[in-house]
């Protein structure tokens, strides 16, 4: 609340001096209703609630050239789509412009803005602009002539993507870019652009460090939260079209009636903004919730049991999106089972689900302790020979990387590997492995570096990219799944910087080839301001973040050794059972003489999973990127590295560099203060300073073990760790977010 | 976000008119501002954040003459509680009248607000009021003349006192109270006002239904959710001067220092609002954190345990209140374990404590799988023999029945049978057996039926009230607890209905004299609208509403007939393990031929718990109120009662009568669509068609099952169940919110 003393005194005037002022009686009703607003409204007003959706008013100068080109606004508003595009449109130039124009039914005037599409908007028609070329979701923004009338036209092939134009529309406003020559036209290769909520029936949300689920099932499907809507625009505004509402690791219960029904009213309420919804489907579900005694995929009764639930879901829900299936991993259950392959589980549920449109979203992640080779092989050992096999509507889901979702992994050896069959991209924006709600980490370039990575698969330039988006190997069902960092937090994401992390995530699955750097600077403007040396340092702060998680908790291309089940925190000791392929000690291999993981040939030989040119790059000391060392090799602590320093030296450099990184991001965001609300500010400074304490612990933890192997002396000017050793091992967290033990 | 809409509707002015008009350059930076802020703060604005702290613009005419007796503040703001009582009259009076007065060090004009305490402020030492007979918490709210000005003085004893009094007076304004003849003299016999958080360090709240634990534990103590601070003044608004953090079934690790810094950080924002903080402990906490071999209170290894643990608590927090205990109940570990008494139990934490002036609560609620006894009987039976045995600085906290926190309970027995120990009252604010978030309650005419009934311990007038607050039993050491319905939801409570039974509870917490039907009218005021018509149906609707879930869920002295473990829905056919006391045919009796729970001296006789007077009335038929009838007596089907109708068919009628009135509240909500905001008129809309639902429900299954043992017809007129008995029994609901299976 303390925001309200912030913006009285910002006011160009004190209240109390004008109370017995001369006024006229409007401005006396004005300055009553601001005061009462300031006093309530506002004191909620800069929370994060609004995400990058944030209209308040621009500059005057700014505003006036932009109104100018909103006189009025012509568009259909027949369907909820339509009428979403209306509101949406009169919320966000009433905001950002200070007045909303007036909806007309034809343009009557210069500065119009006109939306639709040729079949529903006449004046879109009269057009005669070819938007076919840009495919279902495509639009595009530009000048044109209607009735005599220079107008702004937002034309799409359907409803949707004429919102999607709209949203574009309102973007460029928020910032303040030219719109004196507009000609924008936007068209995505990926069909599917979906959110994994790992949220369970229970509320709590897996890995989730934003409170509990969105999703009220106990007042489903009577009470539709207000905040289902807000959820929709935030995706739609951003291009996300699908939501998985459940966790991989399945409740058989959300396919019961019970459950079905209020799926249905989720999906009345994301459908006028283009989001189909998926369910998470347990494998066993036909005998837990069947009856059935066997979930055997080529059983007959089983076969059946499936197509007659799908007719179910599809009676209750037309454009139901489909299934996303996690079996035989982690427990789960499976084909594998029933001693069938994965092919033939998914394949059942992809022929219940085609005769509806429905697709599978069958994920690769999965690794089993009795098989012990290396971790990072076996989603390539078990899926790849799988090529071919699957049903036209399955996609197979593919984490980024080859263990799961660490700082930095190399990228997937199944990208590439798979020509016959469409991979989607799965990543994570929730930061289970990355310092959770606190730690501003801003993912774009961890995304960005996926996605730019080249398989070789077919030569150069076949990049991961361009696997997913279809283009390398001709296919059109193409999809990205995002796991989702939404929860029940006032700000949604845990922080108001993680929120860039669901925005940049929404950029990169329509168009892979963006920036990351141009997502950001797009998301700090339309989030906290066009101050152009704020969004210069904001934005620079962000791209250094991921470097420095990377160097604070596992340089060099360690990774997984966060403290066990709940991943808070160093554990880089930690050899405890259940399964050796869940300790950190699996993964770093450290001992007396050396560290890093033996990937090369002459170790698991992971690197042949790859293409040939990355193969050989990445088993050879001399090529191995840096960041990829330990990765792939095991390599003595005295080993010379590029630098010439030693390995040791290195690592070390690497753990303090990350956290001098996290000293310098908080020491601009200092320096920043004052240039936006208070309110989100002193979250930010806070959250940075628990970040720079965690940073230091994580260096200290894992330099005082390193060293306690190899009893090497910390290089010239480097502090020691402040605590013994044992100190480190002794922390323990009972509780930890995102975690059920 | 529709509230947008509604609101810009609702304005004087069209925007885009006025947009080319002829404005002061003020206005139009008014008009922008005003936009802007309907665009942004007021989409939250109505989403019932605010509570009953909630202060919108009065009527011009109401606050011109307020605004006569509110030109200046006078009151000293050199600690944080009077900066706070500074604040909240600022930020009050300015959104009641408009603008806030300024603040001055001394009076020097009429109409001056003066606050503080005769320390603090010399204008409140020049008055010379004697306020020492008001007590610790008192204050006094009156006209006086300072420096030869007419003035409103608010003055207490200390720093809370005189807060206490701001919102006192600033309720006068919200609720439209003319103000001309002021003579508030405020005074309280509790001094124990405690809400008992039943929130797990996980976030998980135990009989929650408002979301997660507001306490962010993962985050504490670094970030302070400014919630925190609206939470402190919601409580202080009411006089609630202590929380217990954490669920009562404990986890020992809240003792151990990750967490009890994070407890002195909660402590430290609640302090300036006159907020202690209490802990829930775990009685075998000396065995899981302090690695001793036993938690027999009378080792002293265990004793020091405590002690130590007591000087690290308060050398942390110097006002920390002290423990509250669940022992030897519902699995619970307890002094029992080891042969010894609760009073032995108690009396060790009590010792640790008492250097430091903490107290211990210790909780009456006990009974025993393993008792056959009537479950009804076994804390009386417990207990009772132990009063004198407790120390100095031990209360026994005692549910306001003797079962547990059922739609309609007979007071419990041990108030008034322990004179020489303090009994605290425990009510649940949190509607475990009362419809959950959705049902609209009021808890007012609950708490107000067991704080008058008449014990006669000592005589007519004996009343519960005079027994909790000391004056009975000459006691100065009182308390009252209430379990806590807050949550992470927007609206606090899990709807703003649920928000008058925080305020009810705190208000009678206060002055257990008080009329719920005054504190209805006072929140209902505070919260919506001074609207007579509105307020008056409205307070209509809530004093019914009790009474209405007593007949649909459990009437004529029925109860713990809900779903097992969740309680959520009937389940009367219920007779599955793990313990018959937890079924609901262990509580009803039902057979072929009669029903109710013979409780009279021809029964478990637990009649005879009551003093002589209560005793007979309860034990006999003729006198015993038609509302306990089957609480105490187990009757024939055919029965006549009073009203000269059958048990059954009275039965029947009251369950109808039930669903009846909710459908009156329902229709009374309905024709006062337009007087509110439409977003929170839309919750309770949706609220009351959930709550007919299951009301219907209730009605039609409990019928049902007691017809399939009667087989007698319904009454005439009155409609069967529209579902087989088979149909309700199948019912599951496997994730209810508030319970973990």
């Amino acid at each position: 609340m303390l925001a309200i003393t912030a913006v009285a005194l910002s006011l160009p005037f004190r209240p109390a001096k004008h109370a017995g002022g001369q006024l006229t009686a409007a401005f006396r009703v004005l300055l009553v209703l601001v005061l009462a607003l300031l006093a309530t409204g506002l004191a909620h007003a800069e929370d994060g609630y609004d995400l990058w959706l944030r209209y308040r008013p621009l500059p005057e100068t700014q505003a006036a050239v932009y109104r100018s080109h909103a006189a009025q606004l012509v568009l259909p508003v027949a369907t909820p789509t339509q009428q979403a595009t209306r509101d949406e449109l009169l919320r966000g130039l009433g905001g950002l412009l200070g007045h909303a124009p007036a909806v007309a039914s034809a343009v009557d005037r210069d500065g119009a803005i006109v939306v639709g599409t040729p079949a529903s908007s006449p004046a879109v028609a009269a057009l005669k602009l070819d938007v076919r070329a840009l495919g279902r979701d495509g639009y595009l923004i530009r000048h044109a002539v209607v009735d005599g009338h220079a107008v702004i036209a937002i034309v799409g092939q359907d409803d949707v993507a004429a919102l999607y134009g709209a949203f574009h529309f309102l973007r460029l406003l928020q910032t303040a870019q030219s719109i004196d020559h507009l000609d924008v036209r936007e068209a995505t290769r990926m069909s599917l652009r979906v959110l994994d909520h790992w949220d369970d029936l229970s509320g709590h949300v897996e890995r989730g460090y934003a409170g509990n689920s969105i999703w009220d099932w106990q007042k489903l499907p009577d009470w539709l939260d207000p905040r289902y809507i807000d959820y929709a625009r935030a995706n739609a505004s951003i291009g996300i079209n699908g939501t998985v509402l459940n966790n991989v690791n399945a409740n058989a219960a959300i396919l019961t009636p019970l459950y079905l029904d209020k799926v249905k009213a989720l999906a009345g309420v994301f459908r006028p903004y283009g989001i189909r919804v998926y369910l998470s489907v347990k494998f066993s579900a036909p005998i837990e919730i069947g009856g059935l005694k066997t979930a055997d995929p080529l059983d007959p009764a089983v076969q059946r049991w499936w197509r007659a639930k799908a007719d179910e879901i599809y009676a209750l829900i037309p454009d139901f999106g489909g299934f996303l299936v996690k079996a035989n991993s982690e427990g789960q259950p499976g084909p594998q089972d029933y001693g069938r392959t994965h092919a033939d589980g998914a394949n059942v549920l992809a022929s219940a689900l085609a005769s509806h449109g429905g697709v599978v979203m069958w994920r690769a992640f999965v690794y089993s302790q009795h098989n012990t080779d290396d971790r990072a092989k076996q989603a390539y050992t078990e899926f790849k020979p799988l090529d071919g096999k699957f049903a036209a509507n399955v996609l197979l889901q593919v984490k980024n990387g080859p263990i799961d979702f660490q700082p930095r992994e190399p990228f997937n050896p199944l990208f590439g590997a798979m020509p016959k069959t469409p991979l989607m991209m799965e990543f994570q924006i929730t930061k289970e492995y990355l310092g959770f709600a606190t730690h501003l980490v801003y993912l774009g370039p961890l995304f960005e570096e996926v996605l730019r990575a080249d398989t070789h698969a077919k030569g150069n330039g076949s990049t991961v990219a361009k696997v997913i988006d279809g283009e390398l190997d001709g296919h059109t069902l193409t999809g990205i799944a995002g796991v989702a960092n939404i929860g029940t937090d006032r700000d949604w994401n845990g922080s108001d910087f993680n929120q860039a992390n669901w925005y940049a995530y929404g950029r990169l699955a329509w168009n892979p080839q963006l920036s990351s750097r141009v997502i950001a600077e797009e998301w700090v403007r339309a989030t906290f301001s066009n101050d152009e040396a704020f969004v210069k340092r904001v934005v620079d702060m962000m791209m250094l973040s991921r470097e420095a998680v990377v160097d604070y908790m596992t340089p060099l291309g360690l990774h997984h050794l966060m403290g066990k089940g709940h991943h808070y925190g160093p554990a880089p000791w930690d050899a405890s059972g259940p399964r050796a392929d869940w300790t950190p000690v699996y993964y770093h291999r450290a001992d007396h003489d050396g560290i890093g993981f033996d990937r090369s040939h002459t170790g698991s030989n992971a690197v042949a999973q790859y293409a040939p040119p990355i193969a050989a790059e990445f088993d050879d000391l001399k090529t191995i990127p840096d960041a990829y060392l330990l990765w792939f090799h095991h390599v003595p602590w005295s080993y010379r590295m590029r630098s010439g320093r030693t390995l040791w030296d290195e690592l070390v450099m690497h753990y303090t560099q990350g956290v001098d990184d996290v000293k310098q991001m908080r020491a601009t965001w200092q320096a920043l203060d004052g240039r936006i609300d208070a309110e989100r500010y002193r979250k930010a400074a806070v959250f940075l300073g628990i970040q720079e304490k965690e940073a230091q612990w994580w260096r200290d933890a894992s330099i005082a073990y390193f060293q306690s192997l190899n009893g090497l002396p910390l290089p010239a000017g480097y502090a020691p760790p402040p605590q013994p050793l044992s100190y480190y091992e002794s922390l323990s967290f009972p509780f930890v977010p995102g975690y059920r033990p």
